[in-house]
């Protein structure tokens, strides 16, 4: 039935294997990103393919993986709350190794006195912004350092690395630069930045901020598109946490982070009314707002990518999704369109992590033409 | 735990309670649209307080209703698909009265087929279009008394009224009009384009087209709040269908169908970071896309209204949600915000409809402290 959620098995895999070479020959560990997939089938895939461990962004994602087995966890979140320590206490009293972000003096100290007074040292990597302007302390401020060392004073805490994402890739490029040039700009600042401050943090005296000791976590899917390591005063990057990389999207599309041959998942959905309007043809499809969503990137057209069934490699001429309603994907096609009601057309989203979660569920199609259905299992937040 | 949704009981009572008032008033039956709240807890009160049945978008929807207990069940939605049918049919089979849209040739016929092969003639309701330009047969036009014609002439089928939804009136106001006038002059367009259309069928001969007889069902949250009954030629409207009325959301408090103390959906959220740059201090909340989602109305500010926790009455002075992250909210307060990491806020969605299906429950909380956790049953598709 229709909507639904379609991964292309061996896109996936593809793209899995692909994100694990490019990490191998950079020599760091690939930390994938469960946010957007949010499913136990394909984090198996990725550690078969030789992840490490894995990233989650919530309390609920790092229960549902641990529950899965997934012993080796990293919350790339600065986490506040006494109710999220409490839960995150009980994983790590259960053997689940897990390190989760602090980014402000009052979120650290909550942690510190909250673990110290259950008897635990709890790994705390620091949050670094290098340019997002969102969360973590700033790469080139005294901040970092005042921040750092208090953590390394704290009975609670231990200081296991910093931590940093480079979420500005997003934006693409500027002025005339080409999406290439962006990419390599984003990319080569989240790593020289997190680079630059371990070198001023061990210049402070900042215990544990060793090389070879210290993990130097960075990552997105855009500046992982062209990622290489370097050395630093003897720092290298150690770790990277790409999430959209699995199944990519229109947005990556558009950044020229992947090809649309790679974009591994679509929503299946059926042409429900047609009309014309002069020399346009509109379609209105059973996909909305509830799968698509409204989120767009920096420089996507329309609301997604529109693909003829079920081939999923070509897109439908001169159509564009120019309107979502809560159940409909209004889709404008300049001149006469050779599709009818009841025809199925596929989308790639505009943005994965968020289409993902509406679903609970995707079928998983196999090269020889069987199917599986895998649930969104980390679906929901609570 | 943060971000959770919360829903005020007592201003959720007293929404379903005036609408149903509103709806006696004007002497049609009440069927209120459940994709907002997808909630079986909230449809019984709405069933308590004197609606007739319910309105569903999906097939899904109508099984999870079906099967607890909802027996009178409208799909607004032109349904296309062998297989939506089969489990509209099954449900039919098990004694659920259930009617379904159409608005094309091909869909009609689709559907006429389908049913007349299982020796059953399904109830449905033309789709009428009076001005949002989505689905519907055109109010004005000849395709209209065409396809009503041909229904009447399908073994499968029987025609059992008309049905708009004036989904225009989400655009607000143009031009120096007042919002007032913006909902009166979408709620008459809706009322009389579909009087306009029953008269011209019956004119035309249309079968069953009859005053006393014919379904005529319209409705939206925005022009419901200003509706009044009409009678033309004999023909009044007799059915409305408004869904987001039981919890209101900024995007109808921005349309002047709400006030802000009508909204009983928030987001409860936590500060997780804060930093001060000149005179704007910016919060960082762990609420983001994946429970606001992106989604605006036409005049909203920001992604979504930021109030103090926990009363979730006051405003935050001078704040914005000016961005969001999947899993965070950008907040700029113009000035020093009296707010910590750690502090509690709540959030009125923009869109509560796509809001509520991000999660998998709800905290009802109770005018006497007491809370209740309630299932948002029919989230998925599939």
């Amino acid at each position: 039935m229709t909507p639904s959620l379609l991964i292309d098995a061996a896109r996936l895999q593809r793209n899995i294997n692909r994100m694990q070479a490019r990490a191998d020959a950079n020599d760091v560990a690939l930390r994938p990103h469960i946010k957007t997939h949010k499913s136990v089938a394909i984090a198996q895939r990725q550690r078969d393919a030789g992840a490490v461990g894995l990233t989650v962004a919530t309390v609920r994602e790092a229960e549902v993986f641990a529950a899965a087995g997934f012993t080796d966890l990293c919350l790339a979140y600065a986490t506040v709350g006494r109710a999220k320590h409490e839960r995150l206490l009980a994983l790590m009293q259960r053997g689940v190794t897990l390190s989760f972000c602090v980014d402000t003096p009052a979120g650290m100290k909550q942690a510190a006195t909250f673990y110290a007074r259950h008897n635990r040292t709890a790994d705390v990597l620091l949050e670094v912004d290098v340019g997002h302007g969102r969360c973590g302390v700033a790469w080139d401020g005294t901040a970092a350092v005042d921040l750092a060392r208090l953590i390394t004073r704290q009975p609670g805490l231990r200081l296991a690395g910093l931590l940093t994402h480079a979420g500005q890739a997003y934006r693409g490029p500027t002025g005339n630069e080409t999406p290439e040039a962006a990419l390599l700009r984003h990319s080569t600042a989240e790593r020289d930045r997190l680079l630059a401050l371990a070198v001023r943090l061990r210049a402070a005296g900042v215990a544990g901020v060793v090389p070879g000791q210290v993990t130097l976590s960075i990552g997105s899917t855009p500046t992982m598109a062209v990622f290489e390591n370097r050395t630093e005063e003897g720092f290298r990057i150690t770790e990277v946490r790409p999430g959209n990389y699995v199944v990519y999207d229109a947005m990556q599309v558009t950044l020229g982070a992947a090809a649309l041959d790679d974009c591994a998942l679509t929503v299946l959905a059926t042409v429900v009314s047609r009309r014309t309007e002069g020399d346009v043809t509109r379609l209105y499809l059973d996909a909305g707002k509830k799968v698509l969503t409204t989120d767009t990137g920096a420089h996507t057209r329309g609301h997604g990518l529109l693909l003829r069934a079920p081939e999923a490699r070509t897109p439908l001429a001169r159509a564009t999704i120019v309107a979502l309603s809560e159940e409909h994907g209004w889709v404008q096609v300049d001149g006469d369109a050779a599709i009818a009601v009841g025809d199925r057309v596929q989308i790639v989203p505009n943005h994965a992590c968020v289409t993902m979660g509406t679903q609970e569920a995707f079928t998983l199609q196999h090269p020889d033409g069987t199917t599986e259905r895998c649930a969104v299992d980390a679906r929901a937040h609570g």
